[in-house]
């Protein structure tokens, strides 16, 4: 039959297995929060933190307050957590949804202070110092003002302090001086909640591990830990819909700009995704596609809608028909493999994956 | 006033400004069908099939028979033409939407063939001839098998044939071995329709304009001939508020890896926009934001909700505060600039824009 629509499958209930493993790995004294910004990396934020929420999972972590606004719906008694902090223009949001978030500036201090005046009440936030990752939280010189001079928290609960690792998928000296950093800080808060891991952070070394852990990555599948092999079932597999298949002769070239000229006679196979379904231009003439197990490369420049691949490895008696669905995440290729062969990461994978896929949830 | 959404405003005005230079550029033998597939190229399909309907087109492209659906609800009496061409796990969409395939395989037409005998009724379709694109449409091969024996046609009523540009971007001598190979097969369909240009085709030549051209990137903004002044209304406009400001020391870092390492004692501001709201990954210490005219180079990596900029070029009585919105895509910088930056084009810029920002139509 033929078909126009890939098939992008969320295996929900490996995330479940995920969640668990990354609670064994964190022990007893860790909770873990689930990451689920940007939608869950584009998988779907509500469904997942529907199951982990069944799994007992009580902290989520996500970077908007109109994010938390979406994910209140579904998870009406865990924490939320806001990770670009607060932001004034939209502190209603906040209240009525009863966000947390993760204050990194004196700005955000005043506002928030101003909105616990207004509601006449104490409003909780944690506080996110940088640790030398320089894109959000007191940086050092705010880090010594504040600490100086605690008295500028007052009408805030302080419930928590956190910082974030910036190289934690790697045995980096930056992680040592990160924690040292950390400790420094965490003296002076002795009954605040303390977190520092994300998911890579937090299969380094367990004295970072503190009270709370904020993993999203090794979640969905992907490797925490790039030196070995990876801890983490997969979550993702897709599969996309061959809808032409031709033969083309020496010489003959494929797509735009006719990037890619055959030298022999060949046979190539199109399927109906390209980079508008999150298949990365940059997998051009690079990536490759799974039929039956048989390595089939992509020839050309991927357009928007449309992947072309060379059956070079297919045996003729095997070729792909319109309909068959090829793969391109999935039992022979993992979505850090797709990352690698175009230059990017795993992560931005999944939040490019755009919104035509079939979704189906296992 | 402290923000984190940023704001992606879509000027549907310039999309009939450039809409009505397309015709102009067509002459008025020549129609202009719009192409709207992937959501109106990530900016809204519907929005725009409805500004450009009330001008008079009556002819509008998208790829799949689920985007026709679509666009259905949107425009009632035009014709909506399905480019993936004809697949008959969606059958019904096609006739319960009046969709018009284009045909490009004996697959495809021995199944719009079963579906005309089933519903007693002639069925109307495009043939898609591929002229060395190889993606989809007749191949060399099956051209001659078709053109030798039309009866293969019968049921269906062939309203048009069509073929697309693999160079029209360059002066490449491929345009006019394509347009060559096209007109051959014209002559063999003296009463069909013809369709052969894309945005960049019709500002290439004349007599490949024909009957019909398949317009998208254009109405978009994005320059259709790259060796001249953009002849196009640019149409997107991206701003992404700062979020924080720091000072940071030399020999700091800033971002994941710690890739860029500063040289001097600097400022940073950091915007809440990263590669899940389309600031793609490959921008990482490439490209750049500007802020009252000052250009902002960014620094280490863009991450998934964060990017961070040197202010190294900003006088510092006018250095961003919290609150204030940052040029991502605007007057100084257009998305074929920004493409450039990221080693991409300018479609894959807007298709991978995400969900997350204000969207203001003007």
């Amino acid at each position: 039959m033929l078909k126009n629509q890939g098939i992008l499958k969320i295996n929900l209930e490996a995330i479940s297995t995920n969640y668990a493993r990354l609670k064994q790995e964190a022990g007893p004294e860790t909770k873990i929060a689930a990451v689920v910004k940007a939608n869950g990396y584009g998988l779907g934020a509500g469904k997942i933190a529907e199951i982990l929420s069944k799994q007992g999972c009580q902290d989520f972590c996500v970077f908007s307050p109109e994010e938390g606004q979406d994910l209140r719906r579904t998870v009406k008694n865990s924490r939320i957590f806001i990770l670009c902090g607060f932001t004034d223009e939209e502190e209603n949001v906040y209240t009525e949804n009863n966000l947390i978030p993760m204050i990194g500036s004196f700005e955000e201090i005043e506002a928030y202070k101003k909105l616990a005046q207004k509601q006449n009440r104490k409003l909780t936030a944690f506080l996110n110092f940088s640790a030398s990752m320089n894109r959000l939280g007191f940086g050092a010189d705010d880090t010594t003002k504040l600490l100086a001079d605690k008295n500028k928290l007052d009408g805030i609960e302080i419930a928590g302090i956190m910082t974030h690792f910036a190289c934690a998928d790697e045995a980096s000296p930056m992680n040592e001086s990160q924690y040292e950093f950390f400790k420094t800080i965490a003296a002076h808060f002795p009954n605040a909640e303390k977190s520092m891991c994300n998911s890579p952070g937090l299969f380094r070394d367990k004295k970072y591990h503190y009270d709370l852990a904020r993993c999203g990555m090794a979640l969905y599948g992907l490797n925490p830990a790039p030196e070995m092999k990876n801890p983490m079932q997969p979550v993702v597999s897709i599969s996309l819909p061959v809808i032409s298949r031709r033969a083309v002769q020496k010489n003959e070239s494929v797509g735009y700009g006719a990037s890619y000229i055959f030298d022999k006679p060949s046979q190539i196979a199109t399927v109906s995704a390209g980079y508008a379904d999150g298949i990365s231009r940059s997998l051009s003439n690079k990536g490759a596609l799974y039929w039956k197990g048989y390595k089939c490369p992509i020839r050309g420049r991927v357009s928007m809608d449309l992947t072309a691949v060379s059956l070079e490895n297919v045996p003729e008696h095997e070729y792909p028909h319109p309909g068959d669905m090829m793969e391109f995440i999935g039992p022979h290729q993992d979505a850090d493999t797709v990352a690698n062969d175009a230059g990017t990461i795993g992560y931005e994978i999944l939040t490019s994956l755009g919104r035509r896929y079939k979704r189906e949830y296992i």
